[in-house]
């Protein structure tokens, strides 16, 4: 009885508060309020109703978007109070009946999303001082308590029926893939044993005892629940840091769309359907950089570092869930180097301004999402490039650079490669490349924004191969068509595991790991088939599993 | 086209140097050379050939025989040379047939047992100083590559056609799943683009680009190979600590096997196939602790430290492969709790003689593959048990710890979970335990050997539950029943996501993300379907592939 899977298109990944279906912002003080309150008829899809605050792809974009606006135009908020409106049940988690009825690679991306939510969550903590605090005021199930583990704190009602709980494991056959199995041990620590229980159980734990498995930090009767919730958010609010008193807008993103393009200012996405290959070209500053903390907020987003970087997150969440048969990314880059770095270099200049620092922080935001890519990516360094700074930091997330060995075509490394935009495991992307000798990274920093000719790249490992003239359409044609050929599925696992290298973090393990799992278990019959538990979620029948243990 | 997956039953995980069909093992002073020399008509199964020095299990049986003999037999060994005997091969990897014709569920375990294999290997280095030296004096395909990787150093030979290379990718359509991956970029250090254009490249690099891309560590040509690499084996083992000059040796494994249940003179496996559990029962000592060295010497492999893991690693193992279907593994013990750890202080107390520490590593081997189970596992700790020093170990490899509250019954924590007894992220199982409040190791630590009742061990935090007699029975039935009627998918991913907690090293990343993403394309049609790269290897027609990526 399988449902037919069905394929999505994702028209925007774009929202405003002005147009939430689910959810409620408002702000008072330094203190934001997020109410899910989820319209069960206005899911994405009309196939299924988002029940019992059950959430799908488009409350997470808002969700995301809410998170966006509170970094930019609200750096007075420096606590979020994530809640329920709705009685009894703070989040039922990601809808069961959209999950079966959706494509493999549509739940995949799907997770890859509300994860990168849910990291973007604890980097807002992280890097600007957003503290969020999960009220729990119902029950908090599955993906509702997963999203409570991306904050900072939670606290649960204590009512006799409100619970967390992982019910995945014993009710869906799946499991709570949006980082909550390495959450609940790696980021609270919950003790192996319990947390085995804990995620078999499939009524979760009420406040006493969620308080005594640290699945939840605090619990308040219902009589006091609001005032205690408020007092502790005051509290929280008060440990942060100021950042600003008046933030920026988030214009909404402009962009000509075609069968086989999306053209914004600063960047193009243009599709290959037939060799199954996007390039993805970024421009170069065509204005001068903000020469000091007014005047860059007086560009507010619109100034490139910033809006390129829109673009380009734009540009590649398009291509993750509506190009799933695009296998190849190319990366390519136009404009003035020069440009490129003076940008750069007004943005450091300003570091410790709150916006230039958050400008900063979003650019290592899609930098992260970029290397996140299932796709094999090639930057492709050709005449007219500007592959400088902070865009040289996007053709190291390449799996491969190909630079043209000719006079007129060069890169440049800037400080953005020292550091500050780490990836997922918080190297550096140099560090990254450099692991067999550490001394190649300052090698590298110290040509300080210098143009590098392709030998000169060679000799430093900053680049994979330097065809010249006579060679460059051929070699690049061929690895393109190459890399083209290959199985789809063993491109993503090698990719997975030749990106990273060295240590690892929450983040490294809920993406390399944990939905390398989920991934696997999404494909077997005891999930997805027709007895299978995630398929017949719902109905009267108990599903039938294959019992072999692998 | 897919050939019907074939279920192999393994009758034994024992071998022996004089009934080797595939290697030759032969000792010259310091150095051991163990030559691969596979009998293509000698497989598992009669349905492939072993060609081109590929292998199966048995293979990998052999292989892992030669090196437990060589820590334990031969102790004077410190350079292993791994070499080929058979022309311009030297070893081509797994078999394609037989990884395309086997379960699911056999193509996991293979891959898990051959890495277990080579881990052994790489422990074999850091713990007993035993140098392996990869020569490879022909071609190292695939696993044969990842064969050479776990070794400390490789040579290839530079005769214009031999080469490295990992072909499963571009001709395969699967991952080089056996560590390949992980040791390339984090224990080589292979920078990451060439990692993928290596790992695309279906031919591989023979010598001089091999050596360049720090893809091997020397080469030598054809004309001066044999005294080159007898002279590197030679300086190798020179650098390594001499350990003893005579061994003990390892005795056949003694087991009475029925349908239902093996039996060995210290532990139990019995199978109940209805409710697809097993309990492994081990029994503490029946004898006194060895005295001094001497008469360590003297048991030899019959010392209960060495028999007891012995017959537990040869039950898991069987239990693995053979009963696929039994998905919870009941750990019991039984004898006197003093003789237990009389056995560990008697061990402790000779740390630093060659044997007493190698029987001390050898446990760690032993419960690092009880931890990576893909069982879940409670210890049921009830009257007659003897969970102390190392068998509490075993206790803390479980899932969780269900420990009747009686008097009669207690556990003991000694010196064999202070740290020594390591699991594959380096972390002690109490350490990994108690990650939120270390200070409750050393509380732990600090009961010293003295018997811990069920109350005290709650309150330690030692043990999930403790019901009393009037709810132990029921508590603990009504416990398997539920684990038992759990999606096996979801419990294996569940537990490959909650047992290791904090730090990762190649070890776990092989275990928890490599192998994870191989399991993920071991079941995509892409790979094993009718048309897949796998299914399809060897015949002439080509792969077609479901492009989408996820």
């Amino acid at each position: 009885m399988a449902a037919v899977a069905s394929f999505l298109r994702v028209d925007s990944f774009e929202s405003h508060p002005s147009r939430y279906r689910h959810w409620k912002l408002s702000i008072a003080g330094d203190i934001a309020t997020l109410v899910m309150d989820i319209d069960e008829a206005n899911g994405l899809r009309s196939d299924y109703l988002l029940k019992q605050n059950s959430y799908d792809l488009g409350v997470d974009i808002e969700l995301h978007d809410a998170i966006e606006r509170l970094r930019f135009e609200h750096p007075e908020v420096r606590c979020l109070v994530l809640t329920g409106g709705q009685p009894k049940v703070f989040c039922a988690g990601a809808n069961i009946r959209m999950l079966a009825t959706s494509t493999h690679h549509f739940k995949v991306n799907f997770c890859k999303y509300t994860n990168e939510t849910r990291c973007g969550i604890e980097e807002a903590s992280a890097e600007s001082g957003l503290h969020t605090l999960a009220a729990l005021n119902g029950t908090a199930a599955g993906g509702g308590y997963e999203l409570a583990l991306a904050a900072d704190s939670i606290a649960l009602i204590d009512d006799r029926s409100s619970a967390v709980s992982l019910p995945e494991v014993p009710l869906l056959g799946v499991l709570p893939g949006t980082g909550g199995l390495t959450r609940l041990v790696d980021k609270r620590k919950v003790r192996r044993d319990l947390a085995d229980v804990f995620c078999t159980r499939a009524e979760g734990f009420r406040a006493r005892d969620a308080v005594k498995y640290r699945l939840v930090d605090v619990s308040y009767p219902r009589s006091s629940w609001e005032p205690s919730v408020q007092r502790l958010a005051q509290e929280k609010a008060a440990l942060s840091p100021a950042r600003a008193t008046q933030g920026i807008t988030l214009p909404p993103i402009e962009v000509e769309v075609s069968e086989a393009a999306r053209r914004y200012r600063y960047a193009d996405l243009e599709l290959d359907f037939a060799g199954r290959t996007a390039t993805l070209t970024v421009r170069g500053p065509d204005a001068s950089a903000p020469v000091d903390a007014a005047a860059l907020r007086a560009e507010g987003a619109g100034t490139w570092s910033m809006r390129a970087f829109r673009e380009m997150e734009d540009a590649l969440l398009h291509l993750r869930f509506n190009h799933p048969d695009v296998g190849l990314l190319l990366l390519k880059t136009r404009g003035d180097a020069a440009a490129v770095l003076a940008h750069g270099a007004a943005l450091a200049g300003l570091r410790g301004d709150w916006l230039a620092d958050e400008i900063h922080h979003y650019q290592a935001r899609v930098l992260r999402r970029l290397d996140n890519m299932s796709r094999s990516m090639f930057a492709v360094i050709d005449p007219g490039s500007c592959f400088a700074g902070v865009l040289f930091e996007a053709a190291l997330a390449a799996d491969r650079l190909y630079m043209l060995d000719d006079p007129s075509v060069t890169i440049a490394v800037s400080e953005a490669s020292a550091g500050s935009l780490r990836m997922s495991h918080g190297l550096s992307r140099l560090v990254n490349r450099f692991s067999a000798q550490p001394s190649d990274v300052d090698a590298a920093l110290a040509t300080n924004g210098a143009a590098i000719s392709a030998s000169e790249a060679l000799d430093l490992g900053l680049i994979t191969f330097a065809p010249d003239d006579i060679d460059w359409e051929d070699e690049v044609r061929i690895a393109i068509e190459e890399r083209a050929s290959l199985s789809p599925d063993a491109l993503t696992g090698m990719e997975q595991n030749l990106r990273l290298v060295g240590p690892e973090t929450c983040e490294t393990r809920i993406y390399g790991r944990l939905s390398a799992w989920q991934n696997w278990i999404f494909q077997r019959p005891n999930a997805v088939g027709e007895q299978g538990a995630l398929t017949l979620y719902g109905h009267p029948e108990q599903p039938r599993y294959d019992w072999g243990r692998t």
